[in-house]
């Protein structure tokens, strides 16, 4: 059935389906989620880029409780940073609108960074985790030596060639290729943001062309249709995030499940303004009022923590209209079956098409 | 070989294979490169937006010269403005800078637009072309009337799946669905810019769903495996621009085809500054500084002629940093085939991939 690459692929991560279940970070990806989808013969991944480490372990033994097949851990690389007071107290003066109307009473007034990478990647590697993939950079040369003493498959996030090649050279083992129709957090670390939204289209065949080891297409990807013509553009596998987030045993808020099922290829746009760092989702009030000052984005991740008591108690009063509804361009097709159920239409609707091909030669 | 759809749609259109060269206004589609491309079994398109009617009629004359085949013309849909004198001095002021760098003399302190549609559309059908493709809105139900009573095929271009839609009901035979990684200015007239840059891989399946009538893929598709891929996610055909312009029948400068070649998928943006309209091209000098103030910028198509002087005197000077270099996100896959043989490793590449598929099974 499955090209070549794709059973390559297949063997190497010990899986028995070419779909990898992205790893959304802010509580999507539930052990219920990464079980179902890990034991319908794909790679369930958790997204734990947020999560202290005793949090990665409760979500590791979660989810291996569920099941025993493979399934991935996804961390952030980022670096220690300590916040300016000014700048802290200026873009809390402009979210204090928010929490006035939130009626949040306290506000923090510092905003520094503690990277917890090391601690993070001691879990996954103490509770031996098969395939560990990042984002938003690539780990020290130290961090990917203990991962390749320790057998662990190393998957990286590009979103331009370039990024792909440094992931390689690097010493990943798989490519994780972003387009721009991807929902969520931009994996971007080396290039302009304005500069570094390529269509999945166009990015996967140029990648490929230009790396050696297996590449993922991820980016506007939601049913047999966009697996088949991924895998026909190079790909080896594709990832899909917004696609498993409409899943019953998606952890995400009732209310931003229903606005993506509200949604269409035109509700999301590319914004800063809730982490610092560019990301995609369906476009609310938050967005619209914040991105008039630029003065309102702090660097990633302090404004992260800076909006992250807004965010919370708006899913609190159900309000998503300050959530970050993370999404893709493809929320027209999204559904809301069991990630197994979900799997198998998705494979069957790529079998049929690709049979199709061959009764027409 | 092709599927149902896509047997239809060449049978619709008189020509053999699923493949339509862009309709690239500015000088790209010489009659050379759209007699090429229609005599290789193409559809190909005379980019006549800019054109007087006099000028399309020679370039059609021009184009049956070399063919018998069909091959469409493209006109834009725009209306007659009177520019601000106010708002023509402030960005002449701004451009004056590059007039000096540049040595031009003489500035137009107008800047109005008379709207030739209806001279224009006129043309078309007194040349009896075929196939008539527009861009940037929807023609008046009188000029759709003509075209249907005269038996032209109607084709318009669609960002969204809204577009598409409004298209359909208003009487296209058939939809060109230009992705985000498209080269050129964005066919967009319903929605806001930055909501109706849909990658390709999103968009195709999401339109193909919502409408009846054909489907064609454009943004990012460069090869075979685009033109494979595209077929899958549901289109009947693709049309590729980026692709031709560094054919040697393009009629582009030679220093754009070179930028062409020397680029990567991170070389473009999406940009006003040039013609008040939002158009992927190559970033130079010119984009940078004028994006800086978003006072240098009418609306189309004022922005267009003010810069005009300065991109045709670019053009004489052989200097790249002033011209509009429209370019979509694949440009790693360009290459510098003649049109024919170009055409034939696209359908030579796609079938092999659909024979792998079949091989597989």
């Amino acid at each position: 059935m499955w090209f070549e690459r794709t059973k390559n692929l297949l063997v190497k991560l010990a899986i028995e389906l070419p779909i990898i279940q992205a790893p959304m970070a802010g509580g999507a990806t539930t052990p219920a989620l990464v079980a179902a989808v890990s034991n319908a013969g794909g790679l369930g991944s958790i997204g734990a880029g947020y999560l202290s480490p005793n949090d990665i372990r409760i979500a590791i033994t979660g989810t291996r409780a569920l099941t025993n097949k493979p399934f991935s851990v996804n961390l952030f690389v980022t670096s220690s940073i300590k916040a300016k007071h000014i700048q802290v107290a200026t873009i809390n003066r402009n979210l204090d609108v928010y929490r006035k109307e939130l009626h949040i009473q306290q506000v923090s007034d510092t905003a520094d960074y503690v990277d917890l990478f090391k601690e993070q990647l001691a879990v996954v590697l103490e509770e031996k985790v098969p395939v560990f993939s990042f984002t938003f950079g690539i780990p020290s040369p130290e961090a990917i030596k203990i991962l390749k003493d320790n057998n662990v498959i190393i998957m990286g996030t590009a979103t331009t060639v370039n990024e792909g090649l440094q992931l390689e050279n690097k010493g990943c083992d798989i490519i994780v290729a972003q387009g721009s129709e991807a929902g969520g957090h931009r994996g971007s670390f080396a290039g302009g943001f304005r500069t570094s939204l390529i269509g999945t289209m166009a990015f996967i065949p140029q990648l490929v062309d230009a790396v050696k080891i297996p590449v993922v297409a991820a980016g506007g990807i939601m049913d047999g249709r966009g697996l088949a013509a991924s895998l026909i553009l190079g790909a080896s596998a594709v990832q899909m995030g917004t696609a498993f987030l409409t899943c019953p045993e998606s952890g995400i808020h009732k209310k931003y499940k229903l606005a993506i099922l509200d949604s269409t290829e035109e509700s999301t746009v590319v914004t800063s303004v809730f982490s610092g760092k560019p990301a995609r989702g369906i476009k609310n009030r938050f967005i619209e009022e914040m991105e008039v000052e630029q003065d309102n984005v702090a660097d990633y991740p302090i404004q992260n923590t800076l909006t992250q008591d807004i965010r919370k108690e708006a899913a609190k009063q159900n309000r998503t209209e300050f959530m970050s509804l993370w999404a893709g361009q493809g929320t027209r097709l999204s559904k809301e079956k069991f990630a197994a159920d979900f799997i198998e239409s998705v494979i069957s609707e790529a079998k049929k098409i690709l049979n199709t091909c061959s009764r027409n030669l």
